[in-house]
């Protein structure tokens, strides 16, 4: 939720116990708005907390608190937004690590739950890096961050324009591209994952879109025996990502 | 939430959109409990769909309703509950089906979105069957149901009493039990997961506890790079059971 409160760098997290959570953590927030007269309850406490810290605490109404966002409970932090990097600094990473490069790309990702659970499957896997396209997939929130377990803090995530491009792209650097795909004839676990590679991982309701799958080198699908014919997108994520893990290690 | 309202073989759908969906779904619905003199906005729609459906209407106050479910927006359904099964129905299904006994034993999964994606996953890998304690461990609700992906029509669950009991009576018929442990010396991909097995997969927060961990045959754990050291439950259980399903299909 974004206004004219706040400024472009900064991120809004609201409510009394993400903001004494966010306080708890030692993060950095830039400022704290608290609704006036608000004396009630956890607010002393997340009080206190700024205080101690030294952060900047603003009086502001009702109405303008309702305005930065809803559900507030009388507190609203601002706090740096997510730092992106860059397609190089992944692959910087994994050259510095002497490592071929091991990326994750999600292509429509909606949920931050799937998100946030992927990425602290990237981070406890050793993937280098994930990429996101900037339109039609959720950006680094509140609750992916909460539901990665922390694992944002330490997992490099670009941000791109066009993901056909940066596929291209990281083809030229080398990259094998591996998309998923239910109709595909090779299983998972038969293609080999060793080397430079992306994974590209679908959105919950569509897969992987028609150009990025035929931009892909190859395609492969996760077996399926029962009724149901998909998979949770962050249990997908797990279980190419861990195969990968197994060849990359042997 | 159980009450006097509600007789033991129902559960309650609360809500209107979630009623509204059930409606939809076409499922089973006993009763529907309305507040009296409601009439605003997606109540009549709610009304009229009961209506075409049969279902028997009951006009109750707020206060009876709110003693039935809280957050109801003036309306209840009671639904027959999940139908849980028996491990021996389990065990028959792999028997009718020539194949070894495939089970999933959960030990602790508290957050319903977790068991949901569970179950799909199992149901997607040809899991016989899933076992959940009736204590300390979310039984299958309606968030369950959603989050499945209807996978909870097709997968057989039993809630037993003591699972430890269980576990040792599944070894008498032969199953192998596999844990997960972060600490164990054998990685995952390294045990052997082909003939009768039961997979146990630990709670969120605090893994497998520790008698069922010590009544298992052998403890493998899933390796891990990063600074998180723990995956999601739903992650670890798909990376586990498409293992299996690798080395079964082999």
């Amino acid at each position: 939720m974004k206004d004219k409160f706040e400024k472009e760098y900064d991120e809004i997290i609201a409510g009394r116990n993400s903001v004494l959570e966010l306080l708890k953590s030692n993060k950095d927030i830039n400022k704290l708005y608290i609704e006036r007269g608000e004396k009630h309850g956890s607010i002393n406490e997340i009080i206190a907390r700024a205080k101690d810290n030294k952060i900047v605490i603003v009086e502001v109404n009702k109405t303008k608190l309702n305005s930065m966002a809803e559900n507030n409970q009388g507190v609203v932090a601002l706090v740096p937004p997510f730092n992106y990097c860059e397609i190089e600094d992944i692959l910087e990473d994994a050259k510095s690590k002497q490592e071929d490069p091991f990326i994750v790309i999600l292509d429509g990702i909606e949920d931050p739950h799937n998100l946030g659970s992927i990425i602290r499957t990237a981070e406890t896997a050793g993937v280098h890096g994930i990429i996101i396209p900037k339109r039609r997939n959720v950006a680094v929130n509140n609750t992916v961050v909460k539901v990665s377990a922390g694992a944002t803090a330490y997992m490099k995530i670009a941000r791109v324009t066009n993901l056909n491009e940066t596929i291209r792209k990281l083809k030229e650097q080398g990259l094998w591209i591996i998309g998923t795909d239910g109709y595909s004839k090779t299983v998972y676990y038969n293609q080999d994952l060793k080397g430079p590679i992306g994974i590209i991982i679908g959105s919950e309701g569509f897969g992987i879109s028609k150009l990025v799958k035929e931009n892909a080198d190859i395609l492969v699908k996760i077996p399926m025996k029962g009724e149901i014919t998909s998979l949770n997108a962050s249990v997908s994520a797990g279980i190419i990502i861990y195969e990968a893990v197994k060849q990359r290690q042997s």
